[in-house]
């Protein structure tokens, strides 16, 4: 992922905010009710060291799958809060952390990326994930302007 | 899969030219030149009976998955030999074979379909096989002449 620009109070976008409530989502059980919004978080603060020393052999690992995956959802649902439209993600690995995920609203794809190096996702840090995030909730928006009749059909 | 009416010739029709085509791809080793296309399509023709009898727990086996996308693809072949446009098939299974395919060209969704009981996928007869494929191709294309500017975008 590559690194954007720098948001000022990033957990105030409605990106980080439906990222979040994706994760505590998950928490069945409450484990996870007295940590903060910052330390759920943190699985997808990676360092430019802790990038490089990653193994990219192989497939990338469940957890790893599962937080792409909840990254993209969490565009939808900021989509979805941006526009009132549904954008539904699909994502598809074929192999060795190479992919791609679309997201869709009617019969338009308001997004699509091909995905690279799924083993090293993460970011710097809280400012970076949250503009990466705005970023394609930001282009998914622009589409859905562009052809309205197409994200309603 | 819905069983489609009737195509006299189905053989000839564009999808089912290039589902064979992709079948035959497959066929690193010459090890079906002999084999007439109508034998190659046989593990899509599965009978009423034949389909009530197949289980359907857990996971459907790889064969059958692969046998659903390469269909998808053979779709999305004859989408491009009847309108010069790519259209790329994503297919997500998610569980018990229960799942999601859409076609995409451009940034229009040109089809989608959700999948169930992926285990049972099969066609009375060529001529159902060949029909269900031209009802998709068909539908594809239509989408297309709706939003011409979104299948280029």
């Amino acid at each position: 992922m590559s690194q954007a620009g720098v948001i000022d109070d990033p957990m105030a976008t409605s990106f980080m905010k439906a990222l979040v409530g994706r994760i505590r989502a998950e928490d069945m059980y409450g484990a996870w009710e007295r940590k903060t919004n910052e330390m759920l978080l943190d699985d997808y603060i990676v360092s430019k060291e802790e990038r490089r020393a990653m193994p990219m052999i192989s497939d990338p690992d469940p957890d790893t799958l599962a937080r792409v995956e909840t990254f993209f959802q969490a565009v939808g649902l900021a989509i979805e809060q941006e526009t009132g439209l549904i954008a539904s993600p699909m994502m598809k690995m074929s192999h060795e952390g190479f992919g791609r995920v679309i997201l869709t609203t009617g019969r338009l794809v308001v997004f699509m990326k091909t995905l690279r190096d799924v083993h090293r996702f993460g970011f710097d840090s809280l400012s970076a994930l949250a503009a990466e995030g705005a970023k394609a909730v930001n282009a998914a928006v622009a589409e859905i302007n562009r052809f309205p009749e197409v994200a309603r059909a």
